[in-house]
C-alpha cells in the first residue's frame, strides 16, 4: 500500500507530479477493480487502498467512471496505436492494409485478453456501458475502415457502385465481434480462422 | 404447484401420459431456472417445485443439463422452424433466400429475446456451454447456408472460384452475431440496419 500524500504537496501548477499522482490512483485502481470488480469498487474502496483520503481522489478524478475512462481510453489506445503502425507503413495497398487492420486489432485483443486480464475486463465493461472511451474506439477504428476504402476506391482496387457510407457500415459491423472487446471475448475459439476467412469475405465484396 | 404423481400412476410403456409429464417437467423447469437462474437450480429444487420426487424426475432425465437441453432444443428449433418455412417456398431465388434467412434468423431471436426471456436466457446459456443443441442449432444453420450457396452457384447468380467450404464457413461466421442467442443480445442495437447492410454485404462477395 502506497503511503498517503497530503493535499499540502499537491504543487497548484498541473505539471509532472500531478500526472504521476493520477498514475498512481489509475495504477491502484486498475489493481482493485481487477480483484473486487469495477461494479462493487467505491471511490472510498479505492481511497482506502490507496491511502489517499477520498476528496484528495476527487481533485484528480470527477467519478469512479472518469478513472475506469482513464484506464479504458489506455486500453484501447494500445490497440490503436498497434493497428495505426500496422496499417501505416509506405506502399501499402489498400488490401494489405485492411488485411493488417483485421489482424491487428484481433491479435492486440487476444493479447490483451490473455496478458492483461484486468485492463481487459474493463474494455469489456467500459463496451457494454458503451462509454465515450469506447465509442471514441468505434470511430477510430470507423475511421481506419473509410480510409482504407477510400483509398482502394481511388486506386481502383475496390467497386465504387455501392454508397460509401454503406460499404464503410457494413464492414465495421462485420468487424464488431473482433474488434469489440465485449464481444470478442466469445469468440475466442474462432481467432485462428477468422482473421483470414472474414477478411477474405469482406475483400470479395470489395471487389469491383 | 403441481399435485405430486405417485410414480404407479406412470404407465410402463412410453406413451402420451409420459409425454405429457415430460412437458409437465419441462415447463415447470423453464419457470424455476428463469426465476432462480440454471446454475443456482438443483434437481432437488425442481422436484420440490413440481411436487414429484427427485427419483422420479430421474426416470424422464438423466441430469439437470437433459432437462435444459429439452427446453433449449425448443427454443432453437423454433428458429429452425421459422428460417424453412421462410426460405423454403418455391421459385425463391438463392438471392432472396439468403436474404430471408438473415432476417428471419434475427427478428425470431430477437422475439425470443423480448417475448420469452426465460427460454432465450437458456439457449444463451446453451450457446455458452457450446451443449449439443446448441451445437445442432449451428449445423442447421450453416446446413441452410451451404444449400443456398450450392444453388446460387449451380444457377451462375453466385461466384465459383472461393473453395466452397470456406464460401460457407465464412458466411456463417458472419453471421455468428446473430445467429448465436448469447452474442444476439449484445447486438440489440443493430438489429435494425444489421439485416440489409450484413445480407448486401455477404451478397456482393458472392457476386460472380
Amino acid at each position: 500500500m502506497n503511503q498517503p500524500i497530503a493535499p499540502s504537496s499537491i504543487p497548484s501548477a498541473r505539471g509532472p507530479v500531478e500526472h504521476d499522482i493520477r498514475d498512481q490512483i489509475i495504477a491502484a485502481a486498475s489493481e482493485h477493480f481487477s480483484q473486487y470488480g469495477y461494479a462493487k469498487t467505491t471511490v472510498s474502496d479505492l481511497a482506502k487502498q490507496i491511502g489517499f483520503s477520498k476528496a484528495y481522489i476527487y481533485k484528480f478524478f470527477d467519478s469512479k467512471q472518469a478513472i475506469g475512462e482513464a484506464i479504458c481510453s489506455r486500453c484501447l489506445a494500445e490497440i490503436v496505436a498497434a493497428v495505426e503502425q500496422a496499417i501505416n507503413q509506405e506502399n501499402l495497398l489498400p488490401t494489405e492494409r485492411f488485411r493488417r487492420l483485421v489482424n491487428t486489432v484481433i491479435a492486440t485483443g487476444v493479447n490483451l485478453f490473455f496478458n492483461d486480464r484486468k485492463l481487459y475486463d474493463i474494455a469489456a465493461f467500459s463496451a457494454s456501458e458503451n462509454w465515450p472511451s469506447a465509442q471514441a474506439y468505434d470511430v477510430q477504428i470507423k475511421g481506419f475502415v473509410l480510409h482504407i476504402v477510400q483509398q482502394g476506391r481511388e486506386l481502383g482496387e475496390f467497386e465504387r457502385k455501392t454508397p460509401l457510407d454503406e460499404t464503410v457500415t457494413a464492414i465495421h459491423l462485420a468487424l464488431r465481434p473482433f474488434v469489440n472487446p465485449l464481444l470478442l471475448q466469445y469468440n475466442l475459439d474462432f481467432v485462428e480462422q477468422a482473421p483470414t476467412l472474414t477478411s477474405n469475405l469482406i475483400l470479395r465484396s470489395l471487389m469491383p
